[in-house]
């Protein structure tokens, strides 16, 4: 009875997958937030740095991953993948579960896979320092340990409750030698304005996003960096899914479903793009992005052009979208609460390529416990959708009486969101309603493009 | 450049090591504390079921792991073993680094690989529930999650003070579904009458032991289990040792030393006593065990009959001690806090075999902080001592030019002890002196035998 299934580290992909020759349809334009054009590499080059500004927009297939970071990714990776033996049984399901595991990278989830090669971009770009935002702590402490390994300097705008709230991520980034600022901050002209105003702000991601932005364009040394949404993030992220398909080729296996949680979109696109290219040649293959129904970006946002964040600061891109400024509820599984997605994932979504189910907080944390209890990892808490998401697949495959390969994403450990599951077994956790009257409002200040 | 050296899983062993036919000399009787003559089988019986008993004074080399525990083990064994490049580097040694890393499993440490077995032979045996303790929570999640995986109920005595300080550990094991109880509580005799007397008693590792005892000895479908020190705990750790020498062997290597962090001896013993069984065949290796200078049962206690616990209602038996009612200062690696040692652990010490070398706390932190800096993960502060041992080492084979290969237990993670990283970057991690006068009169108090 195999449980794992191991890639010898010499099958790290030495390649990533990009997706964006194989999209169906042209890419919309990304369009610069002041003067409403189209962005050219010269606007970006305050912010990124030009490897990662060419990764953004290539048209190859295949980008090969530079030996200094399959070096430092080989620390944890390839990933396990995980055959759910004790989860398929107390389903009851003939459906055989597969996930892939990220959970072991050293900062505890998929992170990593993207802020390794930022780093390195960076460091060979000569850039000193990278500011960027973090709000649960995830990408933060991913971000730290990279530019770590890489000698670089890293300050990272914390927005101002996580701070408080989660003490543990905090000591994480400064372990690995980050810069922690609660965010607003009094670095910038952006915290520094909303201090003045409101000296007891607690911050939000969007405040944070700016204050990193600011400090990036502000400095010549300086560059910034984000975790998730972009292509090249994406980009980054395929090694989860590359890896997966090798190892489920290893057991004669191919996924009649691949899952992944859905935020910002890039541990979705690492699990699902390398499958997308088999359903374009024909494969039948579903593949399904599950999303928290309080933050319902890909189920009930809009497909159209908007700003990466609140201070409209950042640049515009089309896709789905529940408005810059909305504001989601405080749910625990903070890194999926963004109001957009990414570009990519939103267009395949949008041209029928895959799919987006919403779910509950509460029915994600029973999800959560169940797995916890059967397979013995902790979730993190945005993991636990994916795992709500293969359950209710293996759960119809049982009505239906058919075998189904069910393949998802886990994406992170919950080691350090313990008090998460406190206030789902005290009854605390709330199912917020659809929250239609503020998505409205929000969706009515979209900008006008094109 | 290879890195991590993995094992598929169907090389995860299939037996353990029993050292006791292979010890030095012969092994002291364990004495009844009641009686104070030599326990029989019959006397362990409301504590243990027979299967352990067995394998306690068993005088087979080798013995079966039952299949249904290889089962739960796979989950996330054999662990890896890796290459600190990024480590040698850093410290410019000829040394070849290799640490063998149980963080990897869902409780964090090398614990389940011993409450996994015990939870499925008391399974076997009958036993409905199981009643154990814990100090800073690592033995405590590891059996709540082992009895989950068998059917079996688990109540856990939490010393007091961790229960308010630890609240992570505490989320995990009613995660895992366990019954957690800050002890001193009100469930037992010895609870009650602490707290009749002291009703704010922060409780102590020896009053959760005889909390956790008489629950099982009072209830007939009950039974006790215990995390380190005795022969069938440091048998089923020896898969450590017996997976790290086939990954070795995997890339041709042999350790110049082993090194292990002691507490109560466990993971020493998992990662050393496959080792031991070389040397006996007169290969040439040195095995150390490294411990708290301020609890330094190894190297500054007498080697004697004691009890196991405080409230002498535990077996006594021939071990290093530092006397029973030795209260080690609260340093952070909690886990080493204990004023024994392993009677197997002991006798090899006291005939020569192995080395014991005692560290001071801030040097062990400086050690983890470096490790996480280059090899990434987070070591738990109990493994830093190894760590500390394993740098030690390795500065020494550069003073002497010697390449060296070094094999060290990274015996757990460190994802809920953050705050103990906190203390130390905030200069508030204190070195205690070596406390000679508490243990001169701790040694006073150990009981006559033979």
């Amino acid at each position: 009875m195999q449980t794992k299934i191991l890639l010898p580290e010499d099958r790290l992909p030495k390649q990533w997958y990009n997706i964006i020759p194989d999209m169906p349809g042209q890419m919309a334009p990304v369009v610069h937030p002041g003067t409403l054009q189209p962005v050219t590499p010269d606007d970006l080059l305050p912010l990124f740095p030009m490897p990662l500004i060419e990764q953004e927009v290539s048209t190859e297939r295949w980008i090969d991953i530079p030996e200094e970071v399959r070096d430092i990714l080989r620390l944890w990776r390839p990933s396990p993948l995980i055959r759910a033996h004790q989860l398929e049984k107390a389903l009851g399901t003939p459906a055989k579960i597969y996930y892939k595991y990220e959970g072991v990278s050293p900062a505890g989830s998929h992170k990593p896979n993207t802020a390794v090669p930022q780093a390195y971009y960076n460091k060979i770009a000569g850039t000193k320092r990278i500011a960027s935002e973090t709000g649960a702590g995830q990408w933060g402490s991913s971000i730290a340990l990279a530019c770590q390994h890489f000698g670089l300097e890293c300050t990272v705008y914390m927005v101002k409750v996580s701070y408080g709230q989660k003490p543990y991520r905090k000591s994480m980034m400064q372990l690995w030698g980050a810069n922690v600022l609660p965010s607003p901050s009094n670095q910038t002209n952006a915290g520094r304005s909303i201090l003045a105003r409101d000296p007891d702000n607690q911050g939000s991601l969007g405040i944070a996003i700016s204050e990193a932005v600011e400090d990036a364009a502000t400095h010549e040394d300086t560059r910034y960096a984000l975790g998730s949404v972009l292509n090249h993030v994406c980009l980054h992220q395929t090694v989860i899914g590359l890896e997966a398909k090798e190892q489920l080729a290893m057991v004669g296996a191919f996924p009649d479903v691949v899952i992944g949680c859905h935020g910002g979109g890039s541990n979705f696109a690492g699990i699902a793009f390398p499958f997308i290219a088999d359903k374009a040649n024909g494969r039948e293959i579903r593949i399904v992005a599950y999303e928290p129904a309080s933050c319902p970006t890909l189920t009930k946002g809009t497909y159209a052009f908007d700003y990466g964040d609140t201070a409209k600061m950042a640049p515009i891109s089309k896709m789905y979208t529940l408005g810059h400024d909305f504001m989601p509820p405080g749910i625990h599984a903070g890194g999926l609460r963004y109001h957009g997605a990414s570009p990519l994932v939103s267009q395949l979504l949008h041209e029928g390529v895959i799919e987006a189910k919403a779910v509950a907080q509460t029915a994600c944390f029973e999800a959560a416990v169940l797995f916890a209890r059967t397979e013995s990892i902790i979730p993190a808490p945005e993991s636990s959708h994916a795992i709500r998401g293969a359950i209710e697949e293996a759960l119809q495959a049982k009505e239906e009486g058919k075998e189904k390969t069910i393949l998802f994403n886990l994406s992170g450990h919950g080691h350090v969101d313990m008090t998460a599951y406190d206030a789902y077994f005290n009854g605390e956790l709330e199912d917020y309603d659809y929250p239609a009257e503020a998505i409205r409002e929000s969706l009515s200040h979209l900008p006008k493009i094109g």
